[in-house]
């Protein structure tokens, strides 16, 4: 087959692409900067978001959604948040298109402009506070605990397929609620529920945390993070949970009555993961062959190909194998049948492997004659051959066994790179050879953190909030002491 | 309670509003056009679509997303389309904002232009065209049937809401094909899975049939329709799918190699229903007290109240009622129990028949005494005690019977309003005393129908294609000769 993919260790952003591209989850679109999803990429980006969102709702959350539209001047109202926001993002001005009177096409009618632009939403915390402003009088409404699934846009200049979008899919949960505790406990309940979905369903370990300041959201008093590791040693964010505490409340002015009769402004919070998930997913796991995906989210989870000569045998292996498809769809499992004989068993294996599916049985007479089957798991590449006696059961173990197998492997790799470093000299030589996340001492400072970042490209991940890395140590830069470890690393 | 509704008798359009709002499922936005889905008209929308997506990959499709955003070029290269888009769309300009260097706030920074404007998709057969062009080059690789849930904007002057808003949220299905008639069978298809999803899930029946030349899609060859009848006479479009022939394909060039390798353009078709549907839903059932929501998509089916004086009789109520709510969801049945003591039994029975909550439940202590509990139903507002033994399968029951009566009630009201008319006078009459669909011979010209329109504001909803009305007979305008009777409404 013509669908070659770079190697890891000859270029691992071509390696990247080629996945994605070859492995159909996505195509470069005709609009700069945004994607087209394929049919096998949104297939695994709704089995993402339905098990994400039987999380939220068992967690008492509901959905709603809000205006595509931003009004310009909803961004000012809080400080931060314009400057975080307002840097890149598609602004509409006008609402309608007229025939160009030199000729052909269409132009931009100049009297149909705007009196207030609009603001595609780069995130919704504006017109969602400005919402809840009626939504709100008493502790009686409170909490308000909706989620959204939607599409947001912010003008990146530098594009990569899922990892960073000029468009992207995603869910924005935005929290109300009567004090600074509860909002607090939710903002960490979500992250809880995130490094869950991250590690059980996609099978990649996360690291939980909280950013500096540098690194929070335009808009919040804390963000909380779980960060992933690729496996060419960068880390990346998969998913935030921020406390926002009154600044939306007190930009939008949402007050309630709380029980003591009081006027008092609203908590917040507001948490998102998204499509980039998909390209944590592709470079957690995959390999030099294709995608490998984890069961419990692959589009297709077992894939069967007949091989035979003449029409007499495949007619003997399709009885079989409906038997044995009917048997897998009974235990809930997705299965294929790939009987078209355009291609050939060895093309289909190529692009079954490309594509990630985690199983592959492959039925021939022989096989058929001695009762057994072949069986390839995608993530060790592991053939042999099976009892067609509880076929069915087999492979539902098998599936268990590769989706606890990839997070184990994908877990060990991460732990073998987080490593320690206590000066300088240690750090640098770890990032330039090893990678992975450096644990380390940082006085605390922006001043600090942005020279680290100028020198070394490395940022801080995140500063972990189960207590691991608290000790007394001097910052690997300055010297000054600091009583706590921070992860570092380079990221996407 | 508060939330008086505008009789239907007084104000029908008034008395909408009042239920789509009071009703909890949808605001205004600060957005001009632009509305906020409340979470429980967003509940009531997924289920909807749920049903919808069921259907729709049982028929063999799949989803994919494509990008929000339109070049402009593209809108122009199909001529009737970008007449029927260019006129009420959002243009996005600029990608950047700048601080306002005269003071607060922020304005579009006039260096971030873009050098072609971009179009928020008011459809995406452009687009996807564009896309298919790469992914389609033999007959193998057709057909493709593509289905994507997405927003959309158009810029309506008047708006409504869900009946017409400026963005609003749908399917679109695009198909690709190697045979005109595949195509067409196809567009075909998909009308009948709207109606089966009308009738069967929202209990709103559907007449089915093709449009007239002037009310089809921009760029259709036919557009083929699902219309409602609302409780004022009106009509209501409430879906559509469009055998588009081969204009999209000429227009982005989508050629392929036919099994005689001849090149060869691919036919195509696109369906979509959207959130407009909940307005129709809304129309087609309810009345003065609220909505009335058919149980199969419902947010939620059953509401149990217990009443009671003191904690010892609440006890031994919330015993019982949790062994009923277990039973009711092992059946699958939405329950909730509303045992909140800020409001009495009497504000929410009104609460959950403004709601419409399909059945709601209520319990005292003599009713558990007696081993009883009153059942009321929504849609005939019938109460009674019915046996506690056995009552999680009584309301299953009920719940169907619930779906089938709103069902039959919307069709005889729907069949008593199909009229016959045979000259001017009796087809004017009609329209201003009864109302509803007028079955009535026309002449085939656009000049005919936009006269109708501009003298009576009917239009031609659609011609039957079930061969009904098929007889010779004189236009009711023109005079002229007629092969077919047609169906004339005023609509939504």
């Amino acid at each position: 087959m013509s669908k070659e993919i770079t190697p890891r260790s000859q270029d691992y952003s071509q390696w990247y692409n080629d996945l994605v591209i070859k492995g159909s989850l996505a195509d470069y679109s005709a609009v700069r900067g945004c994607m087209v999803i394929k049919p096998y990429g949104f297939t695994l980006w709704e089995n993402m978001r339905d098990a994400l969102d039987r999380m939220f709702k068992d967690t008492g959350h509901v959905n709603a959604y809000f205006p595509l539209f931003i009004p310009k001047s909803f961004l000012s109202k809080e400080a931060a948040h314009v400057e975080g926001f307002a840097k890149e993002c598609a602004v509409v001005t006008h609402y309608r298109l007229k025939n160009d009177p030199n000729g052909s096409g269409v132009i931009v009618d100049p009297e149909a402009k705007l009196e207030e632009e609009l603001i595609v939403r780069p995130t919704s915390e504006t017109i969602i506070w400005n919402t809840y402003k009626d939504w709100i009088q008493s502790y009686r409404d409170l909490p308000i605990l909706v989620n959204q699934w939607a599409n947001v846009v912010r003008w990146e200049m530098r594009t990569r397929l899922f990892l960073r979008t000029a468009e992207f899919l995603w869910q924005e949960g935005h929290t109300a609620h009567a004090t600074q505790e509860e909002a607090v406990e939710e903002a960490r309940k979500m992250l809880d529920v995130y490094a869950t979905f991250a590690e059980e369903f996609m099978a990649v370990p996360v690291l939980k945390g909280v950013k500096s300041e540098s690194e929070r959201f335009a808009g919040a008093v804390d963000t909380y993070c779980i960060e992933a590791l690729m496996q060419d040693g960068k880390a990346l964010q998969a998913g935030t949970s921020h406390f926002l505490g009154q600044n939306f409340a007190k930009a939008f002015d949402v007050q309630f009555l709380n029980k003591e009769n009081q006027l008092e402004y609203v908590w917040a919070t507001s948490w998102g993961v998204s499509t980039r998930l998909v390209g944590a997913l592709v470079m957690a796991h995959s390999d030099d062959q294709g995608l490998v995906l984890p069961p419990k989210i692959a589009p297709l989870q077992v894939v069967i190909v007949p091989i035979y000569k003449g029409q007499e045998q495949k007619d003997q292996i399709d009885a079989k194998v409906h038997e044995i498809t009917a048997e897998l769809k009974k235990l809930g499992i997705s299965v294929k049948y790939d009987d078209n004989d355009n291609n050939r068993p060895g093309w289909k294996f190529a692009e079954y492997e490309m594509k990630g599916v985690p199983v592959r049985l492959a039925i021939g007479a022989r096989d058929l004659a001695n009762n057994v089957i072949e069986v390839a798991r995608r993530d060790t590449k592991e053939k042999q051959s099976v009892s067609l006696d509880g076929i069915a059961d087999f492979v539902k173990n098998l599936l268990d066994d590769i989706q606890t197998n990839m997070f184990n492997r994908a877990k060990t790799f991460r732990d073998e790179h987080i490593t320690k470093a206590d000066n300088w000299d240690e750090f640098v030589k770890l990032l330039d050879e090893k990678g992975g996340f450096i644990f380390a001492h940082w006085d605390g400072t922006p001043e600090t953190e942005e020279a680290i970042k100028e020198q070394t490209k490395a940022t801080i991940r995140c500063i972990p909030i189960d207590g691991t890395g608290v000790e007394e140590g001097k910052c690997i830069l300055s010297g000054q002491p600091s009583k706590q470890r921070v992860l570092f690393a380079k990221a996407y």
